[in-house]
């Protein structure tokens, strides 16, 4: 018998915002490879799976991609049941597609299994639309991670049409700032900064471009920055009374 | 004792797909609204609720978003829980927004639940990742419902550095393809069409954006136009031999 690889998404953190099937794969599996910012109440999710950690912590390769697609394969080929466990979702800034690749080139059987992209829950989760009537009819999502790859996107993207999401981008915030400003977007559009999505400790920031190089994050929390008009309606809602909670009626 | 409602993503379509946390919501559902693309699947997870379709049927509206809106924030005042189930994500081109604000306004307590989009969850489940290494580092998503949704957008994307997602565009596809065209996207560009993501008859078709305005597609099920050199890697993908499925270990 072969094995299989379930490439999965975690979504942003949450066990609760895991995807069904994510769920059935992890209660299954033999093996779970994990990235840095998977958690620890995620991992407990698959109690009779090996684990072995394979993420990069803050710029320290601990293993390089193309060990983990040999960890796999070889696990596959051993008959195991694998799930390759990525936050949010596998083909979002992910690597899943070299992933997927590499599993086909070695004839090995796989599935991709999609998650929550921070991408669009974390704006979500703290009330923020990345689309809305009159505000925004698309939006783009760029990685922050270097100059190398946000440049080129930014370059091509007029100013204002589209809602701007910046994904692993928080410590290069001054940098994107001021790209952006320079490219003739308004120094007064509305910027946000999601911190910690569906985590305990989740917040948001809100201010302009502007305001983004000197605002102090004091937070180990993941964070990605939401830019344009979408964000006033956090401050619109934030700006509303807020049902009683004590009132409500929930399980 | 107050109601509450819950804006809740179905994701794709395919029940597996479903967060933990929106089949929850749906168990313990009062009464749900629901969309067009809202399968009966995903329906009989909430079998003790009332349903009410409020979707929309090919142009023709059915019901209008202040009613909606009065549905929900009645029903929370009569103390039920309400899920708002969208097919996607609910603030993707989804009215979520609007809703949430509705209900804020209304001193209504509610809740986003997101859910996982078509515009990533489409590409991914046919092998299209919207973002690779060397391919593209950023993805652009946009309603292609109409030219007023669509052209301003196009018109503020320079060529080819972000991969391109557009949703509900697959009536608009060759005025689509046309402004592209004029707007110096080469005419060889990969395009992609996915069919009924998540559906049991899914498929994927790919060409090139040239191709677009003269592909015949014969299905009813909803399309998501992808554009962008990661297309090439679903054909690459495609081109290698599968890992014969009666191999496989799953359970």
């Amino acid at each position: 018998m072969s094995g299989f690889v379930s490439l999965v998404g975690a979504g942003p953190g949450d066990p609760e915002l895991l995807t069904l099937r994510a769920l059935k794969r992890l209660k299954e599996a033999d093996l779970v490879l994990n990235d840095a910012l998977v958690t620890s109440a995620l991992l407990e999710l698959a109690p009779q799976a090996k684990r072995f950690f394979v993420g990069k912590r803050a710029g320290r390769h601990s293993i390089d991609q193309d060990s983990i697609h040999k960890l796999m394969i070889r696990a596959a080929r051993r008959g195991e049941r694998v799930v390759r466990l990525k936050c949010g979702d596998p083909f979002v800034l992910g690597r899943g597609g070299e992933e997927a690749l590499a599993l086909r080139e070695a004839g090995v059987a796989y599935e991709i299994v999609p998650g929550l992209s921070s991408a669009i829950a974390a704006p979500a989760l703290a009330g923020i639309p990345v689309t809305h009537r009159g505000l925004a009819s698309g939006f783009a999502v760029v990685s922050g991670h270097a100059p190398s790859s946000y440049e080129p996107i930014l370059a091509s993207i007029a100013p204002g049409a589209l809602t701007l999401v910046v994904l692993m981008g928080l410590g290069q915030r001054a940098a994107i700032a001021r790209t952006l400003i320079e490219r003739g977007w308004p120094s007064a559009t509305p910027a946000a900064i999601c911190l910690g999505a569906s985590h305990p400790d989740a917040s948001t920031w809100t201010g302009t471009i502007a305001d983004l190089p000197t605002t102090n994050i004091d937070s180990e929390l993941p964070g990605i920055l939401v830019i344009g008009a979408v964000v006033s309606l956090h401050d619109v809602i934030a700006s509303l009374p807020e049902a009683p909670v004590s009132d409500v009626r929930t399980s």
